[in-house]
């Protein structure tokens, strides 16, 4: 597929659109465009746009496909594996303005918002209306259109599932201009093909989200976490699947290495409540009264302290809880410090497989002579696999890194695990995918591609290209 | 798209594969794989076929696609909309005999199973494990595949959501013969676009579905019903967005009027606790104690008599619950005991549109002068809306229900309600959805049919065609 280049007519449509102040070119386009989060794949857009209204939008798309020039939309830009990075040049749409929450509805218990409102603002928002987003991914900064894009998942899958569960109704631009309003303010949708949950997960490929309608839950009035330090991660991780297994439903179950702690520590310059342990896990449980909680989480001390922990911290104040939390948000970001570069593995296994997978890296750290630090979600099996970079040279780390991430994809496939439990597989997965999928499965993406976007002009290049 | 028809040595093919005391044509075909529970649309495919493993079922679709000849997969038949009639004749494949439970996997809380498994068995099998299935459609005899390919929803939505909430991995064959493996016993997945999530309520048009992994949740230990009489329906259903509002989470939110309960009484034969009032609204708690179950209902107790209740009967004993909710499951079985023929409407509207929907098919009946019976599950805005032919001609009744459904339909947009709730669209309710979506959108679920079946073949003529 050939595309357009940009020239200066092209440029004229788009100011005639949206104004000059909101178009932008060459120098003035702020190199963070150029990449997200993990920054391994880099491009510039030819033009960044930003926009205000689904109309805008529309006109730019049906431009764009009038004339075959690729297009990007791009939230906060904190994805890990180069989904919004414009690789084929041409325009990216900026949709974080579009950031205003529409609507809250109490009695249908529903949020109607735009692509750009961040999650930490949703939480807050709704928590004022005793509500509760469930969805609770590490990145707070990330809009909700992102988190649709990927179907983030976060602490609380465990209880709560995942993004694609709180979906209700969505507003999409297709790759023509064409506006579709999918699914609404209903609790039940049968009405044909579920579009809604193709574009969830889709990685800005099939469509461009302009309005969410989400459900919404009562807020839990109580929420306690208990820290269980054990002696080993083995320990730690091989408790997990007792825990599943006694019914407690917890709302999180993470686990964490001393050595990640140590570097949240340092990050955010806090104490951590305890460092004095190889492993932890840290388990939170909600419910409306503290009797109820009480009962839950007993029965998974005692559990926990029949598997050798060592101890069960209960962080109930708001103190101790930010300070447990606020370190756990801050993981990707203080391993991240602790080096020159990383890449992640986001596989997600069967929640009995998550020691077998986290045992294996360890083997892969001492065999390749490389930093590896992981932590994630012990208890949805999705795990955040980081290989370090630190003073190896470009040449190494290239042969080293797709030597381990193929150790490690073949590994998650042996123990019936998938590519991407939450970061998508963008552009830098994309092998992987294709290597677990197969070329069967993965040409069906490609005819579900097409059936969107038969030109191939939005986010080209991406998932399953 | 002109089809084959089939011959001699299609049979013998078929033969070869199955055996001959599996391959079924002529009169030995029973009348009842000709239509579904509905009824309305009839056509007998040209051979049935039972088949046992999915292997059959690929070489089956191999060769129906290399020549050319259209196959519908059907389960137990209990469907409303014609989605499993073999319109184009063909090949139908009985699917009821793949009915093993496969595995129960109490460390992730997954249940593998085969698509033929009724529905009724699943809750059976996994509560000995201590485990809960939570969708719950009123029809327990329908297959799981078949709850699949609708989407089905059913009583305990309210709280717990729908099927697609519980599916985690699929095995299909897709119109090529080709077998996916889709998911897995993962609790998140972002691994390219959601196939899984194409294929639940996709009414067997994609591919046909002979495996599947749901997921369990603990079972709740203890679950209570509140039977609630109100002088009139209006007053009901206009406490349901209180109810909601005050956060309460029941687990069901159901609607029915007294001359439904009295049809249910006529046909099991069996007397409902009560029948002395108009309308009622049965609710559902469930929990883990008694204490926690009555903090939750109490308060919504006190919203009801406020609202002006007549009376809260107390479900907490098997015997009332056993007559509640026999009675419940019954009422589509007893309405039309009570007529000729009907036709259904399972509209979904926002929760607190449901009092606006119902009136209005009130005074649809005397506008028309036709009986319409509604009940279904107020708490998630789904309504089975029974239009009944009593002794109406062919005639009469053709114009009268084409008219009463397109003001439905209308009346349900203008709410911003969709077409289907969990009945899905099938072959009945075609124009009406494209009248709502639009040609934009039913394009694109052509688009969709198309990547998957690119020779029109897996029960063609359905939902979007």
């Amino acid at each position: 597929m050939s595309y357009k280049k940009l020239d200066a007519k092209d440029i004229e449509f788009l100011v005639s659109i949206l104004g000059k102040d909101r178009v932008f070119t060459g120098d003035d386009i702020n190199d963070d465009f150029s990449h997200d989060e993990m920054g391994g794949i880099s491009k510039m857009p030819e033009v960044l746009v930003e926009v205000l209204t689904t109309d805008e939008v529309s006109k730019i798309m049906k431009y764009a496909s009038d004339n075959v020039i690729p297009v990007v939309a791009r939230g906060s830009g904190t994805g890990l594996v180069g989904a919004s990075v414009p690789i084929m040049g041409g325009i990216m749409i900026n949709m974080s303005r579009m950031n205003k929450i529409l609507e809250i509805d109490e009695e249908n218990l529903m949020l109607t918002l735009e692509p750009g409102v961040l999650l930490m603002e949703i939480s807050k928002y709704v928590e004022e209306f005793d509500l509760f987003y469930p969805p609770d991914p590490g990145e707070k900064s990330a809009t909700i259109a992102g988190n649709i894009n990927t179907n983030a998942g976060g602490m609380r899958a465990v209880k709560y599932g995942v993004t694609r569960d709180y979906i209700r109704g969505l507003e999409v631009v297709l790759p023509s201009g064409e506006i579709l309003e999918v699914g609404g303010k209903v609790v039940k949708n049968s009405t044909g093909y579920s579009i809604k949950d193709l574009i969830c997960g889709s990685e800005g490929t099939l469509g461009i989200v302009t309005k969410i309608i989400l459900r919404l839950l009562p807020l839990p009035k109580k929420a306690v976490s208990l820290l269980i330090p054990f002696p080993n991660l083995d320990m730690a991780i091989n408790t997990v699947p007792l825990i599943v297994k006694s019914k407690a439903a917890p709302t999180a179950i993470e686990f964490m290495q001393r050595e990640v702690i140590l570097a949240a520590e340092e990050f955010l310059g806090k104490k951590f409540p305890d460092n004095s342990s190889d492993a932890y896990l840290l388990l939170t449980f909600d419910g409306n009264t503290i009797e109820e909680i009480e009962k839950a989480y007993e029965g998974v001390a005692n559990i926990c302290l029949e598997q050798g922990a060592l101890d069960v911290f209960i962080t109930d104040t708001d103190e101790r809880k930010e300070a447990v939390w606020s370190a756990r948000g801050a993981f990707l970001e203080a391993v991240k410090a602790t080096t020159t570069y990383m890449d992640e593995c986001d596989v997600v296994v069967p929640r009995n497989m998550v020691a077998k997978f986290i045992n294996y890296t360890n083997e892969l750290q001492k065999e390749f002579n490389i930093r590896i630090r992981s932590f994630g979600h012990a208890g949805d099996g999705n795990l955040h696999v980081y290989v370090l970079k630190d003073d190896l040279t470009d040449e190494v780390w290239d042969t080293k890194i797709a030597e381990v991430f193929e150790a490690m994809y073949s590994k998650s496939r042996e123990l019936k695990g998938l590519v991407s439990g939450e970061h998508g597989i963008g552009f830098a997965k994309k092998a992987y995918m294709l290597e677990q999928l197969g070329p069967v499965y993965v040409g069906l993406m490609k005819n579900i591609k097409l059936a969107f976007d038969p030109k191939n002009i939005l986010n080209p290049g991406k998932v399953c290209e």
